[in-house]
């Protein structure tokens, strides 16, 4: 046998040289740039390491389990490009923001549409009886400082025990999750539950690869956030509570930390009319003022 | 906030840094070096790309829809690893073996446990009606020549329609697979169908992946084997039928065509003896005589 198509492989540099050239036909040039770009990735990966056949039988077996954990409320997909850092890097790609605009991080498996629309100052947290109340508020703006009214602000966190809603029994009750619309002045005020630490889900594929890695699977204290308004880009973000000491202890599971997002959450003993900001929360609650910056599309 | 757990991460090579850094924990230190060649290229890849958030979730997308079309008779991990050279890469990483020793090529998604145990002569292709009988005879012999008894082919093919049987009606049935063993002078002779050029299943991820990269999904008419003995390293192969036009029109789907294994059917347009090696195949049949050669273990 001879010709072209059938070459003496008997290299894997040749089988890569072949597997670029046949993916040269690709006809849409961002596709065929992304294909060569992984398949040399990919190969050269294989190569520095010299992989064995186990090993990469226990590769597949690792993906085949990572596809079969996702359900309609659990990603395990992107938790591993979490925990592997390929989310932030993306992030951090797509998103060269000026300074003084609100900087942006990971999105999360957690995510899901329909969550309802609260009146500014209604609680996002009524079945989460156990957490102390927080109310964030603030205004939204454009990077000169001029309000911007009717921005949306679809906010979610884990409950006072650490979980999701997709993590507890009866998980298609959505919980912990609010939209929330700036007023004319671009002010917003969220109720919620000072959010806690907690460890993301350990029982599927990327638990055993943090187990393999000896990594700690923690997050310090956040609240999700996605702000949008008609003429500029929306940030996916979070705002971390300084206080927790998880922070500096293991640093966060899916490296989503940034300065900027971590704010003071000031703690009230008792009713405090000027905190509430018009929330009707009693006794001890906590407060943070904060302003989310977006920048103008274009 | 400061200190090296929480750095100010304003830059995608900080987080590449950073996810590098806590891999370093890894106790077994093979997992670590895969973990961290893996973290460099695939970080690398994303860079190279810049790769932007709908690419991100479209990749998310295709790696969940590839695990989720895996089942006990179908693995599209395996299937994308060989249509991406992955698999022979590993082969050909793998598989230095000195000239003369038979060589290796993928497993492939369709091999199967439990296959039948045959005499020599025995047909394993009971069940399709439609193929031309082939009967594939030969000796195992260790690379001085000396015939190897007793030394095992676990044989699998498409029937004469291109189907494995995991992709038939009743897949649970196994079909078009058996097991040979060598008689005392080191010979088996295999009875089945002349292999026939074939798709691989495009009903997937993989088959959008094709499509999206204009590559065709034949794969040349072929027969699999591992044959395996005692003291000797198993070779997981194929033979190729050299007649198959597919060889050189556009090559094999997941590029595992050697020279060494493209082997010559002869025809026989009526019963012929001694081509059929004692096995009972009336009419018109092809024959292809092939040694295997076996490397001793260490």
């Amino acid at each position: 046998m001879s010709g072209a198509t059938t070459p003496a492989q008997t290299t894997e540099d040749d089988i890569t040289s072949e597997v670029l050239q046949r993916i040269q036909g690709t006809p849409d040039p961002r596709t065929r740039e992304i294909m060569l770009s992984l398949v040399t990735h990919l190969h050269a990966f294989v190569k520095d390491v010299r992989l064995t056949e186990a090993e990469w039988f226990e590769g597949i077996t690792f993906l085949t389990d990572t596809g079969q954990k996702c359900n309609s409320v659990r990603q395990e997909f992107i938790l591993l490009s979490d925990t592997l850092g390929v989310s932030m890097v993306v992030d951090l790609i797509g998103h060269r923001r000026p300074a003084g605009v609100t900087e942006s991080t990971v999105f999360g498996p957690f995510h899901r549409d329909g969550a309802p629309e609260l009146a500014n100052g209604e609680s996002m947290a009524t079945t989460d009886f156990n957490g102390t109340r927080a109310v964030i508020s603030g205004r939204v703006l454009n990077p000169s400082g001029t309000p911007i009214a009717n921005a949306l602000l679809d906010v979610w966190q884990a409950n006072s025990d650490g979980l999701y809603d997709a993590q507890l029994p009866n998980h298609d009750t959505l919980r912990m999750r609010g939209k929330y619309r700036t007023d004319k002045d671009g002010r917003f005020v969220v109720v919620t539950s000072r959010p806690v630490a907690y460890e993301i889900p350990k029982d599927g594929p990327v638990g055993r690869m943090l187990a393999a890695t000896n990594r700690q699977a923690w997050r310090p204290a956040h609240v999700h956030f996605v702000v949008a308004a008609d003429g500029y880009e929306p940030v996916t973000t979070h705002l971390f509570d300084a206080a927790d000491p998880r922070l500096k202890a293991g640093g966060d599971a899916v490296f989503g930390v940034k300065e900027s997002l971590v704010v003071p959450f000031r703690e009230h003993v008792a009713a405090d009319t000027a905190a509430a900001k018009g929330a009707k929360v009693n006794g001890p609650f906590v407060s943070v003022e904060y302003d989310f910056v977006l920048k103008p599309v274009g």
